[in-house]
């Protein structure tokens, strides 16, 4: 089996409220970086994993998303596979 | 000007230990993945931004990670501009 590294990004979905995002995006504004019109914050896992296939993989993520990684009520993510 | 989207991941260097990673990868573990080597938490940023070019809303980010956002003591991070 082939060793595989994925990215997993978890986001707070669209129109629900992130303070820390905002909290954020507030402090760029007081050191000066007023260009900055959004931020959202959200966690990203790096996941190492064994594997015969990109999309077996892909497939494993997925479920491993929907049942205890995120929320899928409140959360939106996204997989990104790269080979090691 | 135009406006950007900037994903900025943020990591604990190798070699330090991530207790969030470590419960995370028991977790999966126990749920049956054992195919799971190992797994590193960290945070993720999408910031939209207004800016001239790619290079100089890179070099905003980048300003932004090593005075503010990010720990250069102990975090890595990586900067992806993305086109609205």
């Amino acid at each position: 089996m082939k060793k595989w590294t994925v990215i997993l990004e978890i986001f707070l979905k669209d129109g629900i409220f992130d303070p820390q995002g905002k909290t954020i995006k507030d402090a760029l504004h007081n050191l000066g970086f007023k260009e900055v019109e959004e931020v959202r914050m959200g966690k990203v896992l790096k996941i190492d994993i064994y594997g015969d296939n990109k999309n077996e993989v892909f497939e494993k993520i997925k479920k491993m998303s929907e049942i205890f990684l995120a929320n899928p009520v409140t959360e939106d993510f996204n997989i990104r596979v790269e080979e090691e």
